[in-house]
């Protein structure tokens, strides 16, 4: 990495900002060590992209919202990448069709590490006043990519699924599992007026965080772990996906449909036994892990069946405030948290995301950010479910309380699943 | 009716449940005291129902939940009936499939007609202490029909409007409109720790309502008056639906598809003329009115337009505690409101309703009641906005402050418009 | 019908013209006899249409290329009927959508019926010379009706089948079945050269049928009965729908549809017995009555299973032009077909129209007329398949050798079944 | 090649049938000399298929019809691809989704490379008796490659297109256009019983061209040329798309899509001027250059529209046996023909493929194989129509009078023109 610096810059004086650019992008680079050109181009779906798209697109971030609009002189590697790797960004114009970015076999791999070099370089010569002029957007930049590089993770795990070969993305050692174990406690939370959300402070957020503000909370309970694969076999084996009092309409309507499956996404039955698809290969499905890869019907669900209700965001931010982020380290391209035994709740941010009750709406008084650049969050708020926490493929500087995921309630390739909460008299 | 209910009865002492039940039934048959047989078959979309079929719905409720539960030696009119007119009550067993309402041209109308006598017949046979026995479910189905009434004329305006005849259902004078003109004034309301929702109390609600609970709001401005057609024109005309900054991402999406008009569904432009379809037939759009017939995206991208944005449910809640229903009457099949000039905010209840940025969620501690009952409005908690207020159609007991409606976002066909509101500094 | 007559044209002196049109016109009505308006406004499918857009459509017909076209003075009855009741006459203008024909609830059934009149009386009123002049298109107008009876009673018996209580059309009694018994013969023909279509002669063809023309035959051989259930049942009953081998590539990706229920349209298994649904309701499966509303692909597997194939069209003519057409008597709304123990092929025209294995294609040197009328064949000669014959539903006047009906192959809704033919050594 | 073919044998002494092989199987990796592996991914819809599995499935062919049937002691390279690389034979198996073929990047294709030499190589060691055994199903799989040689451009050029950059696939020299210049002539045929199909001799032939048999044929007259570019634009122009007495009712359904853009696949207007997508790129349109990639739809309408019809396939057939097959020479990837300026029609086999106005259909007598080979041709007997000669892509051993090539009248993707028909008087 060092070597690889001086090469980019030509100097070994490195500000801070540009130390954690050259990190972020090169662990974008290191996700895809394992992967061939092919498997860069998988998108099985419209909502999974392209390995390869996803590194195009983060440089075009840097280029589009930075290079271009405030570095005079700077030349685009290539015009028409202004079309092909906008990803949503009306305001910035044209998109290339969402379901067809695996036909961009030109740009070739190599030729979009060519543009990621080309754009690096440049962000690289930005002078120290450039950089503190905008640092925002560059933080934003680098925020948007690890965004992206969870992302390339669990699309490529959802196109990888599509080959009955289940292959193998990397066989160094898993990571260790904090596992779902013991008899699930329910942590008791005291309501009245709370404060969640972010800003104002130095630490970066997203938009979607702010305004910090108030929230009223009535007395409930946590679980202290999340739901485990053995406890929601049992749902399954009692006949959860055909009971329909346990069901949201919206979900009962989505388990009659022919191709629904009716298990977690990566489940498979091989001669009467259970197995899970995972990034190492097809592996038995590990009853004490926490169920993953379910969607928001399912978790809510398994919630009604086990007679509980899922936490809304509010009672998940406020009693993850009152705890420190443990400890991490990474485990291949994973990351692994150390348990905290003194700590009322465990698997805060660790091992998958954890499907609430909120739906995805703006804090009061949120204002999405003038330009472009405000499309970024603020339009995606209806009809998206709100999941807090983090998973294996989150990087670390993701982990907060205040961070607000989304996805929509069908969705069952992000890494979700859930923990569980009750209603509480006082 | 006096001599129709003692028709009924045989008796001209009724309770006074009894003659809820009897007034609610009759309005009923007064709906389609202007339809064919053939009209009341019509169904365009699955999402709306033919009314014939509503008036069979409806009485298919009180002779499942009441009669077929509690009445002994009670004979089902048809026990083919318990399916055909099931809407999505899995708890009670399989349904008729939605998109086919329209071909059940048996029963008939006629029959149809006989079967909510047998059942009316049924239910003033109920002695006194059955009624006290059962007067929650009876209220509870009774309410549940008004809801229909409603449905009912929105569905059939939107079945008529495929036919390109444009059919008058009712020419009797229409309403007085409360024009919502004159210049816009925002009332400003404080923010602080404000109850809202039903329950405990004597009066009516439905179980979504429940339990009344405490938020917490911020400073914020209501709009005096509705939204009108005159302004909504000059979103229209300024090119509203081509600015992607306005939108939602799934409404803009919306916007993409081939079908979509970017209109309010029942525009028309006839030789460079705007109209606008009623149940009274094709009128000159009145740009006093207050638009109607648009479906969530389109009333927040108008927000957006003007510099607002939609109120939440609970801003709305709050506002409306503060001010009385003003008196109602009938004009024809509608109702019209006073005007109370001494009230803030106008057009509360009447006219239409007004969509809220609030996603349908489950309040604090809400409890679906047990058994299928239950299936009333709970499992529909996702996906949906909440629309605040009243429109035209709806039923004078149906008009209170804590009344929550709901529909998907895409939804057009119900008679909704919009407030606008606006964060407000301390 | 004598009444009927003088009562429309207060003469009684008509002309052979006049007098078929009086009873092909009367016949449409009869067929709705035992209908009410909402049965007759069913359509559960596109394909399909409601009854009472039949017998408008049909009056349309002779408004639209008679009336308003060659009779001056002519008043339209609608003028607004020209478009809803046009089915794809492009040359004609716009188009009512035809999905959306259920949708008509006005003009009502009643309306349409004085549509009907208003449009005989002008009919009737066509003095001699007129009728000279117009005779094709007015024979054409009859033919044209006499088709839409025959589909007005599939297109119903389609309809009312999706509606659980299986609605009864008519309880007279059933035709008698010439039943499909006793051992299946192949009777020889052998080839050369042979004559086919119609055309040049006096007697009423539809264009498609011309011109007459030459075909080379090889020698082959045709059973001399239809296929019965019996027969089909087995053919189900050892796996047929299973074994891709006896399928074609697109009838086999039908099969693979979650709808497709393997099985005759309206055969239905209850507690463990087969029924059919029929036009006078769900009866016990005759075991021995030809098997009927299958589809092309199901015929053609069937031929394959049983080591034969389907007859072609010129196969199906040569052996119809040396066979007497049998007697007629009606039975009910249907025809039934006397016995003609000497002729080699029985069930020809009776019971159900006959699959062939040829495309519907023009024959050689075929023109299509020019104009509007021209539409009304030729455009559908792709994707089609050829049937011969006729059902029971089939006036007498379509029974002809040369007739050509045309469906497509995936169609299973009219009645339709199959005959056998082999290859033959010389 | 010899250097190859050593490498591959260790034997310099080839049959005939071993050099047609080598040939054969060598040609195919020819084709993909210029593309990455990412492009060789590309499957921009289900009806086009990756180059990759080209490669794999052309392999899959000899490995499962011989090898594993008939070599005793053959080791399959892998036993996943007996799925992954079976198109359509349901009598081998299962198959992989046709529309997921794109998502297999396991097997690279570096892998699938090895495959080919696994297979060639015991191919190659076949001894003599067994070659002559199995001759049959060779010579079948080595002209099943070369369909699939033909299928991998026209699938290439059709995923390329997505591509906004419009990539190059070769920039060798362009094929030397046989242009469709001078007035158009009309060449009379008489009619009369003529032969047609192949078989019994000692050529390779499909079983589709079988058996041979006698049609009867009218007066006919053949163009001598294909409609150009320049005619075609003149049809286009004159608003030939939106007139519909010119189009078949289905084509003109197609027409009413959304998506249907209503001009040859591949045209393109920028900036006013008409360009043409090439596997050269994009090219300025070539007025004398044949019409090309036109659906079945297009071409009929274009005939109607200049008063003449497509040919029968038998026409077609009977008219180019009475003339030579020209000489071929490779240019580039391309063949191109020389001109015969005595034959009376020139570019019968060159250009693009001719759209008849036959259904595909089984000539008299046509029995397909037993076994899964049967499935070669024989299950696609229906829905799409016969196309005869051949294009620029098309391998010279599949150039013969008896060809039979067939397609969807939808497809626009393959490389298909027309040329004109006519009735001629006797």
């Amino acid at each position: 990495m060092p070597i690889a610096t001086q090469a980019i810059t030509g100097d070994d004086k490195l500000s801070s900002l540009n130390l954690d650019y050259l990190l972020v992008r090169q662990t974008s680079k290191t996700l895809i060590e394992n992967l061939s050109a092919e498997d860069c181009s998988l998108q099985a779906e419209a909502f999974v992209s392209p390995a390869k798209w996803h590194l195009a697109h983060t440089t075009w971030f840097f280029e589009t919202f930075i290079l271009l609009n405030s570095v005079t002189g700077y030349q685009a590697f290539n015009s028409a990448f202004q079309v092909l790797f906008n990803s949503y960004y009306n305001g910035i114009g044209e998109q290339f069709p969402r379901p067809k970015r695996h036909l961009l076999s030109r740009p070739s791999l190599n030729e979009v590490l060519k543009y990621r070099a080309h754009v690096d370089s440049a962000m690289m010569a930005l002078s120290l006043s450039q950089q503190e002029l905008l640092k925002d957007l560059i933080q934003l930049g680098l925020h948007h990519e690890q965004q992206h590089q969870e992302l390339l993770l669990m699309d490529i795990k959802y196109s990888f699924f599509q080959n009955p070969i289940f292959p193998v993305m990397s066989d160094k050692p898993n990571w260790t599992n904090i596992e779902s174990v013991g008899s699930m406690k329910f942590i008791p939370y005291s309501g009245g007026l709370k404060k969640i959300g972010a800003g104002s402070e130095n630490e970066f957020c997203f938009d979607n965080e702010t305004p910090a503000h108030q929230v009223f909370l009535e007395n409930h309970a946590l679980a202290d772990r999340l739901v485990n694969n053995g406890e929601y076999l049992k749902f399954v084996e009692s006949g959860g996906y055909e009971e329909p009092s346990f069901w949201l309409s919206d979900g009962w309507s989505e388990l009659q449909k022919p191709a629904c499956k009716k298990l977690p996404l990566y489940w498979q039955v091989i001669e009467g036994k259970w197995f899970e698809y995972t990034l190492h290969g097809l592996k038995p499905l590990d009853l004490n892990g926490p169920v993953c890869h379910i969607n928001f019907y399912e978790a809510n669900a398994y919630a009604q069946w086990a007679g509980c209700r899922l936490p809304t965001e509010a009672e998940w931010e406020v009693a993850a405030q009152s705890q420190a982020i443990p400890e991490t380290r990474e485990v291949g391209l994973w990351h692994a948290y150390g348990l905290d035994d003194q700590a009322p709740l465990s698997q805060l941010y660790s091992e998958c995301w954890q499907w609430t009750q909120s739906a995805y709406q703006p804090y009061p008084g949120f204002k999405a950010p003038v330009g472009a650049v405000g499309e970024y969050n603020g339009k995606f708020m209806c009809n998206q479910m709100v999941l807090r926490g983090g998973c294996r493929l989150t990087p670390k500087q993701h982990i907060r309380s205040s961070y607000r995921n989304f996805f929509y309630p069908q969705d069952q390739w992000p890494m979700a699943g859930l923990r569980l909460a009750k209603d509480q008299d006082k």
